[in-house]
């Protein structure tokens, strides 16, 4: 269990999200491939409806979370962090050039391709839920969430990995398409759910989410808000 | 100008898109950066509303552009290009680390945190223009734009590039800011608007918008769809 207080790498994460969003903040991710290759790391929490602590809009400009410190690399956006873990570890990213350049690839597919529409999704199931254009949206936020999914599941057809064996793409896709599971999209291609359950059955997958729920130890804020953040 | 028929380098790009995508479809991206360190190309053109070439989704799992390919690389996602390229030349991405890691988060930052919200404002100004759902959507929409905006306008403060050099972090953040520059956002914000120009005077960008719009050489579809594919 690489969560330690005098590890190296420093991440931020929240100490208290909304339920929906339990299991779903972007450490995550971090934690996970950490967890991957045995690194240990320390996380400094923060409430996601408090004021940030002093100067962290220099450390994260949009003031979420994770951010990654280790010596002098300073790094905000996973996909950013998730590449930086990667080169320190062949387990997370193949070390040949051809085989590189798909691993990260499929991490860019992941943020820039397929989370973009299933975050439209989330925005209507769960922040603007009850609007009135989230009602008239839907049926097509989900058609267009629907063609991504099935171009993934397509590439993947009987493989058990984007590009045969497990890699930071594969982090990063499946973290991304465990964002819609709750609105039951996943269930309509079986291959995804397959793949999907592959990923979380890893020990560094469930060891990863057992430190980030065990994090959340703060009290909700006096009015529901900023949850956007998380 | 590197484009060249011999070229090592091959990417795709659209014959035709409709005229508000011109000067924005994703091959910009790929063609701005080669320019930037002289590299040639050459380009597969295909026409977005036709079917695909036999094979092109083993290439591009979305069947959208750019693809990249250089002897044994096979590239799909402009930011995998974008970095692609940039570990070849330090004038794109700094050799050192904290640097270099600084220039790929902003790569992230741009297609993760910025382009998403700047993608649902085109697509209500654009493709759903006509639908109820975007009228509605549409000043909350703006807003959540602006709050992203606002963040990369206070980043820079009076900085001329976003890590005091440029890199290939700049060229992604410019690429997608220049998508909602005809919607009137980019204005409100004079530091975007003076970053943006002083990105696009750049001689590299100038060519390669150039050589984009010269390669809209196809004809309109009988009906104007798949145009999202741009």
């Amino acid at each position: 269990m690489p969560v330690s207080e005098t590890a190296a790498i420093e991440i931020t994460g929240y100490n208290w999200v909304p339920d929906f969003a339990k299991g779903q903040v972007r450490d995550l991710r971090v934690r996970w491939a950490l967890e991957e290759i045995g690194l240990p790391y320390r996380v400094r929490l923060m409430h996601p409806a408090e004021a940030r602590p002093e100067g962290y809009v220099r450390e994260h400009p949009f003031e979420q979370v994770p951010t990654y410190h280790e010596g002098d690399i300073h790094l905000f956006e996973s996909g950013a962090i998730l590449l930086h873990i990667g080169e320190k570890d062949e387990r997370l990213m193949p070390r040949e050039a051809a085989g590189r350049a798909r691993a990260i690839a499929w991490v860019f597919a992941a943020l820039n391709s397929v989370e973009p529409a299933l975050q439209s999704l989330a925005l209507i199931n769960s922040f603007c839920a009850g609007e009135e254009w989230a009602k008239l949206r839907r049926p097509g936020a989900e058609d267009f969430a629907r063609v991504k999914l099935g171009r993934v599941s397509d590439w993947l057809g009987t493989g058990d990995w984007l590009e045969g064996r497990f890699t930071i793409g594969d982090l990063m896709m499946a973290a991304v398409l465990r964002m819609v599971e709750p609105y039951g999209l996943i269930g309509e291609f079986p291959v995804l759910k397959s793949y999907l359950d592959r990923a979380e059955a890893r020990p560094a997958f469930q060891t990863a989410l057992a430190a980030q729920m065990r994090d959340f130890t703060g009290t909700p804020p006096a009015r529901a808000e900023l949850v956007r953040r998380a």
